[in-house]
């Protein structure tokens, strides 16, 4: 299991749910956490589970900090091997941005070990009296909580931080002034859902459905043409805003060439969630129409389409493609199908909750997970089929020298 | 009038009121404006106040443009004569800070005024083809409100923006990063209330008072002292991020050499809430303990003060020192006292609020405030005798060309 953390930026309208209640993001984000990574065994505390209390006691478990730190190891290796740091001048701060960063505290990990790699990098360098000041900018749309990720900074962080608001699609940073861009579990939000998506006269409305799975050729092929514009949008602003020989590390579920997209389970969890929905139409609950005109802005692309894009764009050349294994401890360590399909219930509302509150309205969240639990305890065999496969990639691309 | 925008800065838990409701900082905040500016003219509003309601519409007028349009001048002038441009590479990015922004939108026109300054000069200099990019951090303590603040970022604005938290008496940003701080109407909040005066067993403890006017000499000497400590850890921080020949453009309420402490009308007013305070403890409505362990922050230093700091630190040339024009015509436009004390009332409030609560509760918010307006009232010539003064200061520093 994987992408459920795929609820990360979308439009300015729609940050991650703020705050630290039930179901905010800062206390359901464990599957933001790469799939190669070892989780901490939970088991102990699930085997104890008998009450939907006790569920959300544990789903709040909040230190990641070993979770993180087990990711050290591919991201570090990339910053050793790939950063041009004799390209940057001796005196020069470094920057690094994390893009689509949400609240916390997983950004402030994942910058402490990159910190902790260009100082290690500056040692193999011979570079041990050269240790430079950092500065962090941490950026997210301008409608996530930054009042609540300031607050939670690390008291004894190296690095001089910044909140950058607005979207990754556009210009953010002034010209070469970056060393090291990371974003993780971001760029699968597309800027918007296609246009043609929503357009009843096109033969790309999607009609009945909320994702592309299940869906017309024309419906994925819109939203893979909308990923395809906002990956080179991504590329063309960051090509301009980090200076040669820096670093671009994306870690974000991407499909495996020639698997369908049927088989990644955030695919599944989309396309049941959508079922959910339809079933409430149905029933009289909501409207039909507000269901068709309801869409997920999320795309996951193909290994192929990124380095398209990439080669498209001219910038960057892709220094390393690595497919992160995939973790399943985390869900079996759980006693029942029943916890297993509550706990991806509540990882799916944290991140859509906001979503689907703007577009329908408060009142159908409980019924709706509630049923859209139920629907995945049914199904719960789907789910973990398509769990087993390994969509997360770490693409790390590095600045060339060159104007472009 | 002048400095009941004062009520900025604070210690980390106590920020500006936030959010836009009726005693919020961003709807009461036009005593932030320098006393030299041109305020708009209020008369025919004010004429038909009657009510409550009608001094709330007033109050919570928003648009500050042409307000701080006329602080342009003094700021442009600035910028004009003494930014030493040609010593910053012609690729660099400008980077300009605000220092206590609170959460607009003051600070994004004072910024523009700023950003088109260095624009002219630029021209000047026959830069034309040069004009630089620009990045703009926005700074105030942790609490403050940066999603209000970032919200309401200018959609059309010509630069990069980024928030950065954290209290200006340490360091924020990396080294010689900066080309312009600017900071207004912050300085005058000390980092915190002075040890001494919070200390039974000392001669500087200021028991039944909350400020240092009509106190014991010690408590003076006290805020004084701890305004020393602040002035040269700013100072210090400061001349480490500002790069050679770049600028610092501080504006503050100071007391002019020769002027006593009890002819600046914020002390007068912070002493007239003292009294409201120590009323209350006598009534038993709040304990008098509680009053004698509360101190406002708060200290306005002297020019000769701010001299002295700036020459034991010596990393900085003091390149103007303009007194601004007072201002009377605002409160004079309102067709009585009692609209005038209510006015006040409300600024103070708004700047006082959240300090306030944080010590006494919030139950007693509206008893004092109610009470303060009513002295207020009654002693008004004193507040307007002093608002006669000019007390806000505009000092321009610059960071000379050395290692310090």
């Amino acid at each position: 299991m994987a992408s459920e953390k795929d609820m990360r930026n979308i439009g300015e309208a729609h940050p991650m749910k703020s705050g630290d209640g039930l179901y905010s993001y800062s206390n359901n984000s464990y599957f933001q956490v790469p799939e190669s990574l070892h989780l901490i065994n939970y088991s102990s505390l699930w085997c104890k589970l008998g009450s939907r209390r006790e569920l959300e006691r544990v789903l709040s478990f909040k230190n990641w900090r070993d979770i993180i730190n087990a990711a050290k190891q591919i991201v570090g290796e990339a910053i050793v091997e790939s950063l041009d740091i004799l390209k940057f001048s001796p005196s020069t701060t470094i920057r690094v941005a994390d893009l689509g960063c949400s609240v916390g505290p997983n950004t402030f990990f994942a910058m402490e070990n990159i910190l902790e790699a260009i100082e290690l990098k500056c040692q193999n360098q011979g570079l041990h009296s050269q240790i430079p000041e950092f500065q962090v900018f941490f950026n997210d749309q301008t409608s996530n909580d930054f009042n609540s990720l300031f607050s939670s900074l690390p008291p004894n962080r190296r690095y001089h931080s910044a909140g950058v608001p607005g979207s990754f699609y556009s210009r953010l940073f002034p010209n070469r002034s970056l060393h090291i861009v990371y974003s993780s579990f971001s760029i699968q939000w597309l800027s918007r859902v296609p246009k043609k998506v929503e357009d009843r006269s096109s033969p790309a409305w999607n009609k009945g459905r909320i994702y592309y799975l299940s869906a017309a050729d024309e419906v994925v092929e819109a939203y893979s043409a909308q990923c395809a514009e906002d990956t080179a949008r991504f590329l063309q602003a960051r090509a301009q805003e980090i200076a040669d020989g820096g670093l671009m590390i994306l870690i974000f579920p991407a499909r495996p060439d020639g698997i369908p997209h049927s088989q990644l389970s955030a695919n599944i969890l989309f396309d049941m969630l959508g079922f959910c929905l339809m079933d409430m139409a149905k029933k009289g609950i909501v409207s039909e129409e507000k269901v068709d005109m309801f869409n997920l802005p999320v795309y996951h692309m193909s290994d192929q389409e990124l380095e398209a894009a990439v080669e498209r764009n001219g910038c960057f050349s892709i220094e390393r493609m690595e497919r992160l294994r995939p973790i399943s401890s985390t869900l079996q360590s759980l006693v029942s199908t029943r916890h297993r399909a509550q706990a991806i219930s509540f990882h799916v509302r944290a991140g859509m909750e906001d979503l689907i509150k703007a577009h329908f309205g408060e009142e159908i969240l409980d019924q709706l997970f509630d049923s859209f639990s139920k629907k995945l305890e049914q199904e719960y065999s789907l789910v973990e089929s398509a769990g087993r496969s390994a969509p997360n990639l770490c693409a790390v691309l590095k600045r060339k020298t060159m104007n472009c």
